[in-house]
C-alpha cells in the first residue's frame, strides 16, 4: 500500500503541535511528510523545512498549494498547524486545488471566518478533518459505543472539564504568546484552546447537540486579554443538562480533561490522563473497570488499538488514530469510493460547532451568563 | 471529666442518621444520652427509645424540654434529627429553656424558620451546634488551615460536587419519601439535602462568602417533586468564581462529596470518600500527597485526629469530632466560661446560609438561571 | 440490654493502643469500662486509672483479678493490652478465674508461652478473644464469604505483605523501644509486630493453613536487635503459594496492608489504608470494585457495616467489630448457650499460629531461609 | 539526517512483537525497514513481506544476512523477533558480518547460548542493543537518575513483580504455545518471559547487582511444562534484599509490572501500566507525585520525552525510546565514534544477566529454593 504524500502548513522548529502532528503520522505508516512551508517568514520557514529534512520546501502556504496542486507526485493532503488565525486562509488555497486537509482545532479564530470555511469545504471535493485528537482514543471510541447501545440508558447529566495550570502566572514564551492573543487565538482563551475539546468530547460520546448555554468567563490572570477560566451550564437538546469547567490557572492540573456521563441505567467516566480505562457504573451493580483491549472492550476500541492490554497507549496514539482514520478516508476518495462505515473523523462541521461554542460562551458571559443559543 | 447528658428528638428505629448520632456522641465518651422522643407518634417512641434502653421516654419533643428543664438531672443538650421541617419548633422549645441544642442540617426547611431558629438561638444562652459533619474531617481542617496560612494564596476557582446515586430511580422507602417531599424536606431536594453540605464545605475550607449564584435544577425522575440535580455557578465575594454540582441521579456515585480550590500560589483537593488524605499542588512543584497524622500535616488535623496515619478514620470519627467540639464548648458554657479559641462548629448562621443558599438556588432556576444574591 | 462490665490489663497513659480499645469498645456500646490496671507500677496505674475516671482502680493485674473476682458486679471481661511478653501472665489471672479475655496480639513473645496460654484457655469457662482487629474490616469479611462461596475458584497464589516507615531510623520513644527489644516484644521484630497481621489475614480470608515457609529477616538500622524487614515464600497446605513482606524501614509506607488473592477463576485485593474497596476480578471479565454496603456486597459484610456506602468505615469500626463480636459471644457465654454462628472472631488457636509463624520466621533464616514447618 | 537501513528477523503476520518494534522504530522517524525474513519459512516470509510493502524479502535470515552484507545499501541493522531459542543462531549471522543487532528479550533461551552470543557480540564490531524496552520510560529513568543523585540514600530493600493472567487457563495460540514451551522458549515460562524484565528492571533504576537468589517455582496450569508463576528472594551486593514475583496465572493482572525501592531516605514507586507517574517518598516528609515533564522531573527522563505532562507517552513510546538511542549508537558508529555519554541501552551483558537469572530460579527451585548464585 502507497503513503499518502502529505504537506505541512506552519509546525516550524518551536511549535510544540508540529512535532505532534507529524509523529502521529507516522505511527501507522500510512503518510509520508514530503513538503512544507513551516513557518511565517520564508528564512524560517526554510530553516524548519531543512533541519526537517524535507524534499519541498515553500516559503509559504500559497505557494506551496499552487506547486504541489501543478506536479504530479504533488501532496494529496496537508496538515495546518499554525495559530488559528490562519486555519481558514490556508486551509481555502487547498480546499481549492482538491487537496485534502488535515486542521488543528479550534477551526477558526472567529465564527465568521468558520462559516467560510464550512463552505470552502463543502465546495470542494477534497475532505477536511479536524484534530480533536481526543476523539482517537480507544477508550472514548468505547464510552460512544456504550451509550448508542444504550449501555447507560437516556443520558441525564453530563461533567465534562479540561483544567491546565500553565497559565497560572503570566507566561511570555511562544506557545503562551499566540494563545492569549486574540487577534490571532480567537475571543476565547481557554474556552478556545481547551474549552472546545470538552465540548467536542461531550457531544462525541453522547451524540447529543448543546441546544444553549451560560457562561461565566474570567481572565484571572492581570492583563490577560481572554479567558483563563471558563464556567458553563449546558443544556443539550432532549433535556440532558451539563456542566463544562476549563481552566488554564488550576495549579497541579497538567492537562485533566474528564468526563462523566450519566443515565438512567448507568454512568461512564473516563480521564485523558489515564487513558486506558473506562469506568462502567450500571446503576444497582459494582462499578466495573474496562480497560483497552481488555476484557469487556468492544469492537469500536479495538479497531484503534494496536497492543495488549495493560500496555497503555496514550496521547501520541489516539492522535495517531485520527490520522489513520483519515489515510482510510483519503484512500477511498482517491479510489473514487466511500470511506468505509466505522470510519469516523471530526469534520469541519464539528468544527463549526466549537467556534460557536466560543462565540457562545463570550457572548453569554458579556451578557452576565444569560443563556445563548449555540447556533445565535 | 462527668459526661455531658444528652436527649435526643427524631431518630426512631428506622431513621438513619439517628444512629449516626448515637455513635459520633459516643466515640470520645463525653456524652451521656439519657432521654428521648425518638418518633412522631407516642407508640413509636416509646418502642424506639426501650429499643435502645433510654431511661427516660417521652411522648413528643415538648413533653421533653418541659420535663428535662425541670430535673436537677436534665438533659444538659438536645440531639435533633427529625425531618427538616420540624427543627425550628423543635430546637426552639430547648432553646428556650437554656438547654444546649445539636441539630442535623439543613437548618430548616424554609428561609422563614430558618431566621426565626436564628432569632431563637440569639436569645438564648444555650449554644447551637449544627452537624455538617464534614467540617469534622481531619483534612478538612487541615485544608482550612493551609487556605488560612496563605499556603495556596489568593483564591480564584472553587470547584464542589457531591454526587450521589440512591434516587436514580423512584424509591418508596421512608428516608428517599420525606427527603423529596417539598413540605417536610424544604423547597430544595438534591440542593437542600447534599448541596448545603458542598456549599458549606467550600465555604468552611475557603473562609469565603458566596456574593451571588445562578442555578439551573432538575428534577430527572418523573413525578418529582423537587430537584434531583442542581448545577450551579457561584461568585464569592473578593472576585472568586466557583461551581457547584449536587446530584442524586449520578449511578456509581455514592458520597462523591468532592472539592477543589485553586489560588494563585497552589491547589488543594479533598475527596470525602477518601477522606485521610490531602492533596496539595503547589505551582511550580510535585503535587503532594497529605495524609491524616502524616507528615506534613499541621496541627488543625492533629487536634481531631485519633490514631496513627495510614490506619483510616472515616465518617463517623469526622461525626463525633463535631460532638467533641460541641462538648468542650458547652462544657465551657457550663462553667461559664468562653470555649477555647481553638474550638470549632458550624452555627445557626452558618446553617442560615445554608438556607438561604437553598432559596437562592430556587429561585434563580425558576428565573431560568438568573444571579441571585444570597441574602435576597 | 446490659453493658459488659470491662476491666483493662495496661493501656496508660502513653499507650497508642490502650486508646484504641476503649474507643472500640465504646463504639457499639455493648461495653463499660469498670475497673484498670493500666501500668507497670502502681503509681502510673493510679494516675492513668484516674486520668481515665474509672470507678476501680487496681495496682497490678493480679490484684484487679483476684478482688473483681470477688465482687458480685466485679468485670465480665478483661481487655489486655501490654507488651507482649505480660499476655500471658495476665491472662492466665482471669482465665483461672472464669472472667473472658479480649488480648491484643502477637498472642504472647514466646512460643511456649503461647502453648501455655492455649492450654489456659483450653482449662477455662472463659472465652479467649484475640484482636487482630483487621479481620474486623467488613471488606475483608466480603473477601472471605466470596472464597467460600468459589468465587475466585481454587486458591493457588497468595501475595500479602505489610509495610510501614517507622523505624527507618532509630527511634527512642516507648512505642519503638519496647517493639524492639526481644525480650518484651519476642524474637521477631516487623514478623512479630505486623507480619502476624498479614498472616492472619491470609489466613483468615483465605481458610488455608500455612503447610511451611522460607524467611529471609534483616535488621537493617545498626544496632537493631529483631528483624526490621521480613521477606517470607509460603506454602499452603493444598499447593497454594505464597509470599509475605513485612517491613519497619520502607519510606512513604504508613500501614499499607495488603492482600491479594488469586485462584483459577478470578482474584480479590484488599488494601488497608483503603478498606471499604474490595476488586473482584473474575478471569475474562472486566475488574469490579465491590464497596462496603454498595451493590455486590453481601451478607457478611453488611452484618458489621454500620452506615451507607460512601461514606467511609475505617480503622476503629473494623476494630469495634471484634469488640462487636466478643460482645455476642460474651452474652450467649451468660446465658449458657453457644454463641450464634455467625459470630466470628479471631481465638487463642489462632494466636498460636501467629507465634508459630514468627517462630518459623526466626528459625528459617537462622538457617540461611531454609523451609521450616509451621508447627515444629 | 538519513534513516538507518533495518532488516527484520522474525515478526510475521501473527507476531504480536514484530508489529510493536516496527511502530517504536517509527516515532521518531531514524529508521527505515528494508528487508525482512518475517517467518519460519520462506512462504510465510514472502507473505509477510509483501503485506509490509518490503522491499527485499528472504526465505531466512541466513540469506538475508549474506545478501544484505553484500549490497552497498545493504540494512545498517537487524531487528531480531523470533522466539528465543533462534536469538543465537540467527545474531551470530549478522554480528558476524558487522551488521548491527537489535534483539528481543530474553537474550537466549539457554544458558549455553546466551554465552556464546555475548562472545560473538564481543568478537565483533557491529553493536548489539537487547530490547528491554522498560529502560526506555522517561519515569524508569528519572528513578535511575534519582537513585543515582542519592536522592533515596543507600538502598535497603527491592520489591518488584510482573502478574499477568493471560495464561490462567490453557491456551493454545502461537503466542501461548511457544512461550509455553521449554525447547523454544528455554527451561523458565514466566521467569524467562516477564521475570527477566522485572530482574532488569530492578538492576537497572538501583544500579545493584543480585548476588544469589532463592526461588519456588510453579506450574500450577495442570500439564504445563514450565512454570507460570515464580517466587524469588533476592540478595543484591552490599546487602540489600528483594523480593520478585511473576505470574502468568493472577486474574485482573494484565501487564502490571511493577517496582518499589526503599533507602535510608526515602523510596520510589512505579508502575508500568501508569508509566507517566513516579511517586518520590522521601522519609519524614509528603508522598511526592513527579510526572513526565512536570514539575520535580530531571533531565534523564526529559531527554527522553516528546511531549507536555499530561498528555500520557505509553508502552510505544517508551519502547521507542530504546530504538531512539539505538540510533544514536548507530550513528556514532558508522561514524566511528563513541556513542554519546548518556545513550543508553541494555547491552549483552544485559541480557546474560537475564538468562542466569533464569537458570538461578531453575536450579533453585529444583534444589527447594536453596540459595543460587547469579554467576553460578
Amino acid at each position: 500500500m502507497s503513503r499518502i504524500r502529505l504537506g505541512m502548513v506552519g509546525g516550524g522548529n518551536d511549535a510544540f503541535i508540529g512535532g505532534v502532528h507529524r509523529i502521529a503520522s507516522r505511527i501507522d505508516d500510512r503518510f509520508e511528510l514530503v513538503a512544507g512551508a513551516l513557518s511565517s517568514t520564508p528564512e524560517k520557514s526554510q530553516a524548519s523545512g531543512a533541519a526537517l529534512g524535507l524534499p519541498r520546501i515553500y516559503d509559504d502556504f500559497k505557494q506551496m498549494a499552487q506547486r504541489e496542486a501543478r506536479r504530479k507526485d504533488g501532496i494529496d493532503a496537508v496538515i495546518i498547524v499554525t495559530p488559528n488565525h490562519v486555519h481558514y486562509a490556508a486551509a481555502r488555497e487547498f480546499l481549492k486545488r482538491g487537496i485534502h486537509v488535515i486542521c488543528d482545532k479550534p477551526l477558526t479564530s472567529t465564527l465568521a471566518d468558520a462559516k467560510k470555511l464550512v463552505k470552502a469545504a463543502e465546495d470542494s471535493d477534497a475532505l477536511f478533518i479536524l484534530t480533536h485528537n481526543y476523539t482517537g482514543y480507544p477508550m472514548v471510541r468505547q464510552a460512544r459505543e456504550m451509550v448508542a447501545n444504550g449501555d447507560i440508558g437516556t443520558i441525564r447529566v453530563v461533567q465534562v472539564e479540561y483544567p491546565q495550570d500553565w497559565l497560572t502566572v503570566e507566561q511570555d514564551f511562544k506557545q503562551a504568546e499566540w494563545r492569549t492573543d486574540p487577534a490571532r487565538s480567537g475571543a476565547g482563551g481557554s474556552t478556545g484552546d481547551i474549552g472546545t475539546h470538552a465540548f467536542n468530547l461531550a457531544c462525541f460520546i453522547t451524540g447529543l447537540e448543546v441546544e444553549s448555554l451560560a457562561a461565566d468567563l474570567t481572565a484571572f490572570v492581570p492583563g490577560r486579554q481572554v479567558d483563563d477560566n471558563g464556567h458553563v451550564m449546558l443544556r443539550f437538546e432532549g433535556g440532558a443538562k451539563g456542566m463544562l469547567w476549563c481552566s488554564q490557572v488550576a495549579p497541579g492540573n497538567e492537562n485533566a480533561l474528564r468526563i462523566r456521563i450519566y443515565g438512567d441505567k448507568g454512568g461512564l467516566e473516563w480521564a485523558q490522563e489515564d487513558p486506558n480505562y473506562l469506568w462502567h457504573t450500571p446503576f444497582g451493580e459494582p462499578k466495573r473497570l474496562i480497560t483497552r483491549n481488555g476484557a469487556g472492550a468492544g469492537d469500536a476500541a479495538a479497531r484503534v488499538s494496536r497492543i495488549p492490554p495493560g500496555h497503555p497507549e496514550g496521547y501520541l496514539e489516539g492522535f495517531a488514530n485520527v490520522y489513520t482514520e483519515a489515510a482510510d478516508a483519503i484512500m477511498a476518495a482517491k479510489a473514487g469510493q466511500d470511506a468505509p462505515a466505522d470510519v469516523l473523523y471530526p469534520t469541519v462541521h464539528d468544527g463549526l460547532k466549537g467556534v460557536q461554542f466560543v462565540s457562545a460562551c463570550v457572548k453569554s458571559s458579556a451578557r452576565n451568563a444569560a443563556w445563548v443559543k449555540l447556533d445565535h
